[in-house]
This record gives structure tokens, sequence and C-alpha cells, in this order.
């Protein structure tokens, strides 16, 4: 690829992102679009909605930017809750990161790449025409001393980014912490929830839970609420939206399963059910932290043991085939990447290809734009195989879907990009352990211009497109004239973490590692990560409402992601000093991917334990403070109503549906 | 290896066996001898040491083999501990098995391998020249319709193990619950070892203790007591036999190190501070179960945190290259056992070989003999790495010690011995783990023969030597007749389980292995858990003190390394029934190894909790029972006390030692 080629991609990108900007700021401020572009605000009723036309709402404004930018931290917390703020801190880490690689790489590494002189220029002094290889660490002279530079940078990288790492980690647990002591009693700090229950000798469970529980927990159990199969009930309920069940109606109610939410009288009580095993027999009455009650994935009760078991296999033989499928695509985008090759198998494209402007959209434009849109099908499909696999809330569900959804990106959309082109087999490399590095060096920097493409096309393209929601605004606008149900209810989406995130952090891991390779690719990334900083600001702002409160659990996928580009970024220094003829540097590297991991497991020992527990310490400082609070004792009456099933609540009426008396935002969220 | 190459091992071993059983029959009723044959009981003053000397005695008696077949469990538990009666229980289920196993592979496989006719007969009608391959399965005609008894054995076998190691992870279990149950109170139970505790304002870390968990468990605090740098005292005391360390010698009782033995009122809050983070940082506060007092291993507490991270390198690496170095031996095990190629090394040695004899030994008893040989020094130089590890108790030592000379076993003497012979690299088996089960089906059973010798000379004899314990008598006899020094003063031997369980465990792993290709291997098997199950039931009972109590923590082990030995068994299966071209059996049996995996998964989630914690059930039944013991107050004062480095406690003088008053045994055991 050419310098050219590359203004080509350059050109159509920022066109269409000025383009899709400049419209949101025409869109959002025209009547009637608040339900698309400010969704959150109106449920909160805080939305104008002006009926009225005005000429002067056509003029773009960016008062927008201005407001998003200048939010502060504590205002996206009370806005949006933690997760929010937490999702927001990935763009600043990356924001600190890529200032300082930038530096670094534009102005160090660059200007030394450029002026290695070890590919010989195609037409010299004319840069337009310049391959972008010229600007790779291809083109510096093997054994040349100025590649200690680029051992240096390596150097300097990794305890930057591991600075970086510690510093975030350490902030987020401290914001985790604080969240919590700050925060007013909540059902699921008091709720554990119960499986594996046997049956009492009167054949119920019920009895069984209140017998157990206050036998063992005798001074702290308060009470239980069963779990009961639903299904039937929640497919009549669809059926017959009129419906009023009444609670007496036995044959309704559903049959108990062995499962239950059991209520404690203080988090610390509840924490020690969670912790210390219950029964002498482990695989009954297993315990474990219950999830709020509005994330609750109630359809999973409702699944038999055996169902879920095989549900397990079918997920991993489906996500292996899903990933083979995937090679598909993957292959027609290299082979587009790679169009001397297509030439040969399509004679007949020769003639269009010699046309510039085509050609530079194929191979500059063209294979990024199908990368992206297969990989933009796979969330949802990922999030069916989580929801499969038997996971009790929502949050776990998509908590899960995001970490497949992370390796499916480093996998089919680096490795396999990378090496399909290089390298006959991809499983080949990994059986060869020691040759990694080398494969590695010559494999990745081949597809450099490759992947500073698709951070346009995929990157800068995806957030123009999330600011303005085509396709709710598509949807919004023929509901509005050519559907006849013309009601108030509609509903608040909430942030897609499971889809965003492993797209944030693949940029990231791009940067990483062609941090050395190709630094050219730096400036696209900021301006990535500076656009997403202020797009999901306004977004979470005006667009989102959290459907749940991991209070950080996604920061732990971040941090390890970035530790595997790291380590990434290293073995390939290690190989490219090595491919270099620089022997010295490359086994001077070596101690960096060891010093990295040794840093990791520091982090994992001092701060992942508190993305899944609370301290001893903690619990019983919110426990005492609230042992006089007057409003605990209503608290606690209601603990166990919070962990009612929606399905066995009386079904509002169509009428009150009409009135807008309770959206499904408002009836779920406040459960 | 012919028939009666065989025989001569069998008739060496056979030999030698009975020669040591009737030396152990004599020698145990001589005079004098006590110390080396019943050490426990003479500690115990059970033993009455009869000086005159009595002609009856010469005769060999065989009392003994009666005593030990008679003791019940109950009594075993009673005399040496709960680990003694779960060893016991390894050679009860290998029995089990075997007897099952060896009617299966004697009267069905045996027949149909040796009427198989694939192979040519060297000598036919003459038994004694028939190769021993004649036996094993490789003499069954491809293809033939017979292996469908091999296949239908490899069903039942995994069907019988698999039930067998259930029903025997049941009953463990129980047993240990049951022990826990009628435990008297133990220090261990009430009290937690805590690491990682940080300073408090007045600068010493007991403060910091008191104020903390006095904050934290104000209700079920008792007491603590923090550990002391003692390593310059405990070389002092060696130095200096008859000093006596007064406590209010400051320069001498230590430095403090944030370390503390921290008590508690009742076993349920001990639980609650073990399996709760105590703190907000995770490595501050750090909570584990205390071992015994008497099983604490002091020294360790006097290493620094940087010396034990290195160490653990260390013994990586040094592991490692003990690997690759035992590699030589087996080299010359397996140039041994592979004779002809030895007489192409060294030509002269035709001449001599062709004497039968001297080939018969060379081939069939030499090799196992200097494998076994090799094999016995390793035990201990894996102890000494587990040491370094930094392991804060004598039975987590053991426990590690002994996993890794399992793995050790499995690897050196199985796999090397195995693979080397028929493929040039041991690694390159696993990298390509489709052809796994193939290259098994053709490696293991040119190794049958050497393994049946193997189970004689190293198993068979281990167990005569251990009986006649000959280097303890030898050592014995010169302090007696030669050393000035001849005080009371001895030393009980405990059981070493790091040397023993894997040895045992290898041959139940050979037998499982071999069952199906040369059942020949069973009987000498059968015969090895007998005499295995007299010897030690034996030495149990008069040799043996138990040096800690670990409450059968080492069956997981055992079960794991059978799951291993059964999942071997059907890759073998699986590749031999391809060889013989019978692809539909090696296809049915593929489902096999996923059923045995899942089974072990089953077991792991069902029993294997078990031998890690104690459950709220449990432990609040034990509390709920001593709640008006009128004992209990006067335990919980003396808690604190249990916890003493005895390299802190006043050294008794050399006259107090010379009266006999306190052996070291006993000052050890009653700590």
């Amino acid at each position: 690829m050419i310098l050219s080629a590359l203004f080509t991609a350059v050109g159509i990108n920022l066109g269409l992102c000025i383009l899709f900007l400049v419209l949101y700021s025409i869109l959002r401020n025209l009547p009637g679009n608040a339900r698309v572009y400010a969704p959150r605000l109106v449920a909160e009723g805080e939305a104008q909605q002006r009926a009225s036309f005005d000429i002067e709402r056509l003029v773009p404004s960016a008062g927008w930017v201005r407001r998003a930018w200048k939010l502060s931290e504590d205002e996206l917390l009370s806005v949006s809750g933690l997760d929010a703020v937490i999702f927001m801190r990935i763009f600043v880490f990356n924001l600190k990161v890529f200032s300082i690689a930038g530096a670094i790489g534009i102005f160090i590494l660059l200007p030394i790449n450029y002026e290695g002189n070890q590919l010989h220029s195609i037409d010299f002094g004319n840069l337009p025409n310049e391959s972008l290889d010229k600007f790779t660490i291809s083109n510096v002279k093997n054994g040349s001393n100025w590649l200690w530079a680029h051992f240096s940078a390596a150097y300097v990288m990794t305890a930057v980014v591991c600075y970086l790492l510690y510093s975030e980690y350490e902030y987020v647990s401290s914001k985790r912490l604080a969240y919590f002591d700050a925060s007013k009693p909540q059902p699921h700090h008091f709720t554990v929830l119960v499986r594996g229950i046997p049956r009492c000798t009167a054949g119920n469970y019920s009895g069984s839970v209140e017998s157990f529980f206050s036998e063992i927990h005798s001074s702290t159990y308060l009470t239980h609420i069963m779990v009961r199969q639903t299904s039937k009930l929640r497919r009549l309920v669809d059926l017959e939206e009129n419906l009023r069940i009444e609670q007496s109606d036995v044959s309704l109610t559903g049959q108990e399963v062995p499962a239950a939410f059991v209520c404690f009288r203080s988090r610390y009580s509840a924490a020690m059910a969670i912790h210390i095993q219950q029964s002498v027999n482990p695989i009954q009455w297993v315990t474990e932290q219950a999830p709020e009650p509005r994330d609750v994935y109630w359809p999973f009760f409702s699944t038999s043991f055996l169902r879920r078991w095989i549900s397990k296999l079918v997920v991993f033989i489906a996500s292996v085939v899903l990933t083979i499928i995937f090679l598909i695509p993957v292959a027609f985008v290299q082979g587009l990447a790679n169009l001397d090759k297509l030439e040969i198998l399509f004679p007949f494209l020769t003639s269009i290809l010699t046309i510039t402007f085509v050609s530079q959209v194929i191979t500059g434009y063209l294979p990024s734009l199908i990368l992206h849109l297969f990989l933009t099908l796979v969330p949802p499909v990922m999030k069916v195989f989580s929801t499969m696999q038997g996971y009790i809330s929502h949050s776990e569900i998509e908590k899960s879907a995001c970490s497949k959804m992370i390796l499916f990106t480093i996998w089919n959309a680096f490795f396999a990009i990378v090496l399909s082109g290089s390298v006959a087999s991809q499983a080949e490399i990994f059986l060869d352990p020691k040759h990694i590095p080398e494969r590695l060096a010559v494999a990745v920097p081949a597809q450099a211009t490759f992947f500073i493409t698709y951070v346009m096309t995929s990157g800068w393209t995806n957030l123009s497109s999330e600011v303005t929601r085509m396709k709710p605004l598509v949807g919004d606008f023929i509901e509005r004239h050519f559907s006849k149900c013309c009601g108030g209810e509609f509903t608040v989406p909430s942030l897609p973490y499971h889809r965003q995130i492993p797209a944030i952090l693949f940029f990231g891991l791009l940067g990483i590692a062609y941090f050395l390779l190709a630094p050219l690719i730096l400036p696209f990334l900021m301006v990535y990560f500076f656009l997403g900083f202020i797009v999901y600001r306004n977004q979470i702002l005006n667009v989102y409402v959290p459907k749940y409160e991991t209070a950080g659990k996604f920061w732990p996928m971040v941090h390890n992601s970035s530790i595997f580009a790291l380590v990434l970024m290293q073995l390939i220094a290690i190989g490219i000093f090595g491919l270099k003829k620089l022997p010295t540097a490359s086994t001077l590297t070596v101690p960096l991917p060891v010093l990295t991991l040794l840093f990791n497991e520091y982090c994992r020992k001092r701060f992942l334990p508190n993305f899944y527990v609370y301290s001893a310490e903690s619990l019983i400082k919110k426990d005492r403070e609230e042992q006089n609070d007057p409003a605990m004792p209503g608290f606690l009456s209601n603990l166990a109503s919070a962990y009612r099933d929606p399905a066995m609540k009386p079904v509002r009426r169509t009428e009150e549906a009409e009135q807008g008396l309770s959206t499904p935002f408002l009836s779920s969220g406040g459960a």
C-alpha cells in the first residue's frame, strides 16, 4: 500500500465521520427525535418535547461536545452508576498510554524508520507514492545501531503501561470500595442464592430451607423466598396481555425448584453463608452472592440441570464452529488486502484495478469494512451462547459474552488476519513455542497497513454511527408514521458492554502491538480514543440507562487484555531484533515479558480479590453504621419481596399501560 | 524375553523375598533389636527388652503376619491416626481392583492372547522358550473378533474402577468427617495463621494484631502469639546444647516477623476469619488454617519473602534439570532391556551373553534393579525442593513432595522408558495429540516384560527390605558396639508418605495400563499388594509414629492417579484396536475417556471440597457440643502457648536428657 492509498482511506473515513457528526448535531435538535437521541432524559421526564418547528435548529450546534467534555466523573457516577464511570476509564487509560506512545513513536521511531534505507524506494523523493512500509521498522537497516532506540522504546513503553495499569487498577478498586461504602442498604448485599436444596421430610423445599438456616444461622437468618418454575406462566402472560393472575390460583404459581433467595440480618452474616461451605455434602446447599433483583435472569431457573449441562457442551462446539466459519470472511479480507493475489485468481479484474482510485478503495478501504461488518454480527451470538451456559444474572451473561468476544476478536481479527497470509496453519505457530517471536516478527509487520485502515474504518465509523443511532432513528420514524400503535411506551436502551468493550480493547491491543513496528498507527488511534471519550460520555448522558450495576467488575478484563497486548509487543520485539541481526537486543528483551507477567501476578494478588468479594472490614463497618438506623427494620421486612419473579407479580392491565403509568423501564428498574 | 528368563527373575526375587522375611522373623525376636523393629513400642514403653539369650528365638515365627492381618481398622485408627488408615486403604483399593482385573485378565484375556497365533512361535510346543509376547495382545490376529473381549474388558474395568473409586472416596471422606466429629478440641481448629500484618502506629506488629482482631471480631477473638525470627537462636542452640535460654534475655528471643497465630473462641469463628477476606487490601491480613502445633515448620518463618520467591524459581529450574539428568540412567536401563542393541555397541559382550543364565539376569533382572535404585534417590531431593518452596508445615511439605514424586515417577519411570525405545523425542508425542493413542499402542506393549520384572524387583524387594529395615539395623548395631554415646535417646521414625505413596501408586498405574495388553502382570501385582498390606500394617503397628495428622488429605492424589491410569489404559485401547484393524472397537472406545473425565469432574465437586474445609454444619455442631464442657475454658486459656516456637522454649539440660525424662519424640509429639 502506498501513502496516497492511505490518504484515500483517510479521506473517505474522515468525510463520513464529519458527515455523521454534523447530521447528529442537526437531527438531535429536531422535534420528536428526543426519543431517539435522549431516551434516557425522556424516561426521566427531563427532555422538553417541543413540537414546534424552528429554522434555527437546522444549524448544527457543537454544544453537546462541550457538555460531554465538561462532565465530571462524580456527575457521571450520580447519573449512570459506577459501571459507566469505569467504562469511560478505558478511554482515559488508553488516551494516557497513547499520548506517551504517540510522542515516542512519531517523534523518535518514525523518523528513524523512514531514514533507514533498508527498503528500496519505488519512486524516490515522491512522498505520495512512497510505500507505507518505509515508515515501519522493516526499513531500518539490518544490524543498525538505531535499533537500540526501538529497544529502549520497548522498555519505556512497558514501564509506562505497567505504571498506568497499576494506578488505574488502584483507582478503579478504590472507586469500587468507595461506592460500596457510600451505598444505601441494597437487597443483594443481604441475600444469598442457595441451590442444591434437598427436600425436607414433608416433601417440599421451603420447609427444608427454613429448618436448615434457622438451625445453622439461628441468630442471623431472616427469611427466604423460593424460586418457582415460571416458564409456563411466562408463556401464558405473553399470550394474554390482559390476564390478571391471582396469587391464590395455585395451578399458575409454578412449582418450587430447589433454589431459594435466603435473606440475612446483616451483610457480614450473608458473606459468611457465601464463603463457608454450608453442608457436609458439598453439592447440597451451594451458596453464592445473589444478584441485584433487577439483574436476575429468571428464565434460567426454569431449565433443568441436564439441559444446562448439555447446553454448555453445545456452546463449546458452537464456539469452535463459529471460529472456523469466521475464517471464510477473514480469508476474503486477506485476499483483498493482498491485491496481487486477487488478480491472479480473477484476471478480468486487472483492467478495473488499473484505475488508481478503485484500486486504492479496494486495498485501502474495502477489506477493513468487510471485517468490521462481519465482526458486528458476532456479539449477539456470543450473548446467546452465554445465556445458554446458565448464568443467573444479566450482568454475568454480558460479562461472559464480553470475555468470549475479546478472545474471539483477538483470535479471529488479529491472529487469523496476521497469520493466514504468512503461515499455512494458524495452529502450527503455537505447537512450536520457541519460534513464536520469530514468526510473529515476520507476520505482524506485514499487516500494519491493513490495521491502520481498520482503525479508521471500524473505529471512527463505529463511533460516528454510535452517535447518530441510524437504526433506532429509522425504526422510530417508521413507528411514528406508519404504525398504528402510538403509545407513550418505549424501551430505554442500556449500554451493550459485551459489544463495545471488546472493540475498544482491540484497538488498544493494536496500538500496543504495532507501537514499535509501525508507529504511524498511533495518531489514528489517538483520534479514535479522543472521539470515543466525547461520544460515549454524550451517549451515557442522553441515551443509555444502566440495567444493572456490577460496580466495576468489567475492569479486570481491561487489565488482562492490556497485559496480553504488552507481552505480544515484547514477543514481536524479541523476534524482530533477531531478524534484524541484533541478537544482543533480542536477548536483552527476554526479561521484559517475564517481568510483565510477574507484575500481572502481583496485580492479581493485590487488586483482583476486591472485584469478587467485599472484605470483613468493609462489611462489618457498613453493618455497624446501620445498626441504629430507624429505616433498617422496614428495609429488612421488605427484603424477600424484592426477589419475587416478575412473572409472579400481578400483570398491569392494558389501560394502565395506555395511561403511561408504568413503562417497562420503570417497572424493571424499580423491582 | 522368553518365559524362562521371566522364571529366572521370579526365582531370584522370590528367593530374596523369602530370605528377607525369614531373616526378619528371626531378627525381630533377638534381644536388643526392639529399638530397630519396634521403636514405636519402645518409645511407648510397651516392648519388653529381655536381655537374656534364648535358643527358641532363632526359630522364625510368623506370628507377626497373623497379628498384622487380624488388626481391625479401628485399632489402626486408635494406634496411628487416620493418615495410616487411609494409607492402608490404598492397598485395600488396589487389592479389590486387581482381584477383579486379575480374574478377567488371567481367565479370559490371557487364553485369548495365547491362542491368537499372530506371532510365530520360536520353538513350538516348548513353553519355557515361548516369548512373553505370545501372552500379550500383540499375539491376537489382526481384525479378529476375539478383540471384542478386550473391548468389553475395557468397559468392565472402567466401570469397576470408577465404582470402587467412588465408594472409596465416599468412605474416606466419611472417615474424615467422623474423625473430625469425634475429635477432642485441638488447637489448630481454633487457630488461624495470619500473614501480611501491617505495623501499627507504635511500630510493632503485636499491637496491630490486637487492635485489628478485637475491632473486627470483637466477640470471638481470644488471643494471639507472634512468630519470631529464630534462625540465629536455632543455630546458637545447636552449638551449645547445654545453654539455658532465659525468656527475659531480649537479645535472644528473636525479632517479630509480620506473622501471628491468632486464636478464636470457637471453630466456626476461626473458619470465618479464614474464608472471608479480612482487609480491604487483599495482601494484608492474609489468613489461612493454622497447622497442628507439632506440624509447624518453624524455619520457614525466618526466611525473607524475596528468598522464598527466588527459591521457587530455583526449584522449578532444578526440577527440570533433575528430569533431564534422570534420562541418563533411563537410557542405560533401556539399553540393557534391549540386549541386542547392547551387543552391537560392545561386541566383546557377545561371548558372555551367550551363557543363558547371565543373559537372563541381564535382561530380566538388572534393568529394573538399576531403575529402582535410581528412583529411590529421588524422594529426598523432592522433599528438599518442597521445603524450599516455603510451605508452613511438615505435612504440606510432604504432600507437595509426594505429588512432585508422582509426576516424576509417571514421567521418568513410565513415559521415558516406554517412549525412548520407540520415539526419538518424548516431547514430540504431546505435540501431536491426535496420534497419542496410536503411538502409545505401539510403544507401551513393547515394554510389558520390563515392567513385569520391575514389579518383582522394585515392588517385592522394596517390601521385604522395608520390613527388615537393613539400614537402621546396621546403624543401630554400629552405635551400640562402636559408639561411646550409649544413651536411651533415639528417634522414632515416621512413615515417609512422599516416598511410599508414589511407589505404590505407580504399581497401580502399571496394572491398569497393562491390564488389556499384558494380563500376565496382574498376578505379580496381586502378590505385591497383598504382601504390602501385611508388611505396612506390621510396620505401622511396630515402627512408625505419626509426626502429623492430615486426616486423609493424601487421598485425592490416589484418586487422581487412578483416574490418570484409567484414561491412559483407554487411550492405549483406542490405539491398539486401530492397529489391530478393528476400527469400530476403536471408535466405540472413544466415549470411555470422556465419561471417565466427567466422572472425575463429579467426584471433584462431590468429595474434594471436604478435604480442604470443614462445613459450617460440622463446625457449628462441634462448637455447640462443647459449649457447656467444663474443660473448655482451660483449653482456651492454653491455646496460644501451643504455638510457641520450640527454639523459644527453655532447652532441657543434658542431665535431664540422660535421665531419659524427655525423648525428642515425646517432646515434639506433645508440643
